[in-house]
């Protein structure tokens, strides 16, 4: 293996001249995301600056049958870049330009290392925005190919539903256009939804064409607490079944608002609460929020507590965002192990009691918060990283709350992916469809050198 | 081929019992859709009663590499169920039964064979509907085969849009369940939309579980003649670019609403016209109509004939939904050549434009309309299908209007699918990415039994 990687070094700095690099450090740093799962560095980095530098690296790799590893921002949750079976780390993070912003048609082509955040400050003065927001700030590729979603989803859709097109490099160094920059289409096969959460192990995505939205005219958030964790999902199922168009509604239960008192210097209430917003009109929210209100109230909820201009707003919604490292906070030194499970909204309130009672009896801690509008939360478990019986507790807990999501009909994750760590799940989940998902790997990747051992388990016979 | 045929017919009886034929009218029957295509039959035709039967059918084909055509309600447009190179076709018409409605988490899970009306009907009780209207009542397995749209797209998205999870028999017979019947999920690849849109060519669709939406509080519908068709174009572009949320805005150009008059008995003016629906609450629903009657103002719109009671509503949505018929009664005899382009928004006046002056010029006539929201419509030529001069004259325009559209960065079919009439642009529209679907085509059919000839040419060198 150490003679390949010394050929392909050679034959890599042909293509990016210095931008390949085989120093521990930064091998190290392309071997982590932000999970508990541990450190699995590549032999080499790659940073690429276009699709034609990618192209070129994945020709370079695939003569040498060398596994590759597609990298954002490298803040995945579920392993998705650790180099299982060595090989090169192509990191987009270069790729960051805005390439055209359609006012007109309300979309936008980017390179794949643009991240959410860059995006939107760019965005701004256009009267248009990109709604899906995880937690962290992720790149837009990696967000594509984990089918991310975020706190918008509920009224605005995940990945999935605001991807328009995809330029992808596939296994063997051609490039394909998936789709077109309209807003339907019945011209064959859709290859946009079959590479957005493949995760690149079907080819790796340089350029992504995305739907934006126009900025609401009003946008109201609110906070409201509840006496317990199962009154504010109620208030969430039956807003989502009136149709109100809430535009966000999350859940954080009391440790949650605890790590986030702490880690933002807030002063919320310590209860189970909402985070919600409201987009429209001014007649719309007031409206909208009226419902909601009534339906909280209904369920033991508090007095909403209103953050309307957009300092208040972006102090609320940044507590959120930071509740995965607010958690962490809670105890220094610990690394998240994250469930993610997605049910029928009719079994979420079943769903996440159980979930409580599982977290209530366990010798480890979490907080659970989570997107209840889509039926998906989290339970961010902390564990340290270096203590096999915490982490056998961690895998019990997610066990016990993965099975308990399917057998309800849900989904072993709703937005953070497979990667490795999800895999044990799969077959449950997905029966003989798993076979089906084979097939296409296959047809994509004969030669398993697409981020190898992610989604599916390593071949014996090969590893 | 024909000794293959007895004894297929054998063996399909043992499945089937009597509910397989090769009686000529029946076959007939089932090598015609609604278009100028002419008619191809298969060799026998299956009524299927259950996943179960086309599994076993399929299998028996599979053992005498059978070409399978799958059949609905025979509602498409571009020869998805002719039967290029014979074999049998598969009715799935008597699959009609609801399976499971899931009024909490506004979703339903049908067999491939049941009509969007006889959903609807079904529905009216829940305060729920399903949204996606073709102008034909087709089956929902077709539906989704096509990756069809209409009337409410705009709105509510079209199939690829709605379709939350799919049973679907494999090439070998293999039955898989792809997705669950969640909001969201992220793992592994999307089987969902792969098989959306697949048009038979990798396997049939047998169940489907579709996304509802609660029926609005206030339903408004309008009418608004134009000075020229340009004028009602920009006014929908802008209504779009406005963020006002219609749920329904349809562009009839004059001969279409002469021939709807006609057709429908109703008094229209013959003038170029949006059909407009406002969907929400009492105020919503004022708020964006007021809008967009502004918008419609500005650009020399009438003032807004309105429907309001359930009763005028659907007399006036009938009405556009029979379009096709309408247009083909103003010549008796003649076939629809319908076009289905789909541009950006930013370049649908242009488009609608340039398409109306090749029109008029023509010596053909022909209906223009369509989901302008969306940037698709529809040009419905009228021909004479024993007359070759003036296929070949629908061909050119067909080609004329395409092309431009794919220049525009359109695609060749917004809603209508590829079957064997779109094939000729595949590759304009995709370039190398048609290369990737041949793969997907040749991991799930090796065989190339699944509705042959369709989305693909069929090879030449097994032909």
């Amino acid at each position: 293996m150490e003679q390949v990687t010394t050929t392909l070094l050679d034959e890599l700095r042909e293509i990016v001249g210095e931008r390949v690099s085989d120093s521990k450090p930064i091998l190290e740093q392309h071997g982590r995301d932000e999970s508990h799962h541990p450190v699995v560095p590549p032999d080499l980095v790659v940073f690429a600056n276009s699709t034609e530098e990618v192209s070129a690296v994945v020709q370079a790799c695939a003569k040498h049958h060398m596994p590759i590893v597609p990298f954002g921002a490298g803040t995945s949750v579920e392993g998705h870049i650790s180099a299982l079976k060595g090989g090169v780390c192509i990191d987009c993070s270069p790729m960051h330009e805005i390439l055209e912003v359609n006012i007109e048609d309300m979309n936008v082509t980017v390179q794949a290392g643009v991240t959410r955040q860059q995006l939107n400050t760019y965005l701004r003065d256009t009267g248009l925005f990109f709604p899906v927001d995880p937690g962290a700030e992720a790149s837009i590729g990696g967000m594509a190919a984990t089918r991310a979603s975020g706190t918008n989803a509920v009224r605005y859709g995940t990945m999935r539903d605001n991807v328009v097109s995809l330029k992808v490099v596939l296994s063997d160094g051609e490039v394909i256009q998936t789709g077109r920059r309209v807003r339907k289409s019945s011209a064959g096969y859709d290859l946009t939804h079959l590479f957005v959460g493949s995760e690149g192990t079907l080819g790796i995505i340089t350029e992504v064409t995305l739907r934006l939205h126009g900025i609401p005219e009003v946008i109201s958030s609110a906070v409201c607490a509840f006496p317990s964790v199962e009154d504010a999902v109620n208030t969430v199922i039956q807003t989502i079944q009136c149709g109100i168009s809430v535009a966000r509604c999350e859940l954080l239960d009391a440790m949650t608002i605890d790590a986030v008192n702490r880690y933002d210097k807030l002063d919320y209430k310590v209860a189970p609460t909402l985070f919600l917003e409201f987009h429209g009109s001014a007649a719309m929210v007031e409206e909208q929020s009226q419902l909601v209100r009534e339906l909280a109230s209904d369920n033991g909820g508090s007095e909403f507590l209103w953050a309307i201009d957009t300092e208040e707003r972006n102090k609320l919604w940044h507590a959120r965002h930071m509740t995965y490292y607010a958690g962490l906070a809670l105890r220094p030194g610990s690394r998240g192990f994250s469930t993610d499970v997605c049910v029928p909204i009719s079994r979420l309130a079943e769903c996440v009691s159980e979930t409580k009672k599982d977290m209530d009896s366990s010798t480890l801690i979490g907080c659970m918060l989570g997107h209840v509008g889509d039926g998906n939360f989290h339970t961010l478990i902390l564990v340290d990283p270096e203590n096999r019986e915490e982490l056998d507790e961690a895998d019990r807990l997610n066990n016990l709350i993965v099975r308990r999501a399917l057998k309800m009909g849900g989904t072993c994750t709703g937005e953070h992916g497979v990667g490795f760590g999800k895999i044990p799940y799969m077959e449950e989940e997905h029966g003989e469809a798993l076979k089906a998902m084979r097939r296409v790997k296959a047809a994509f990747d004969p030669d398993n050198i697409m981020n190898p051992g992610k989604i599916f388990t390593y071949p014996t016979a090969s590893s």
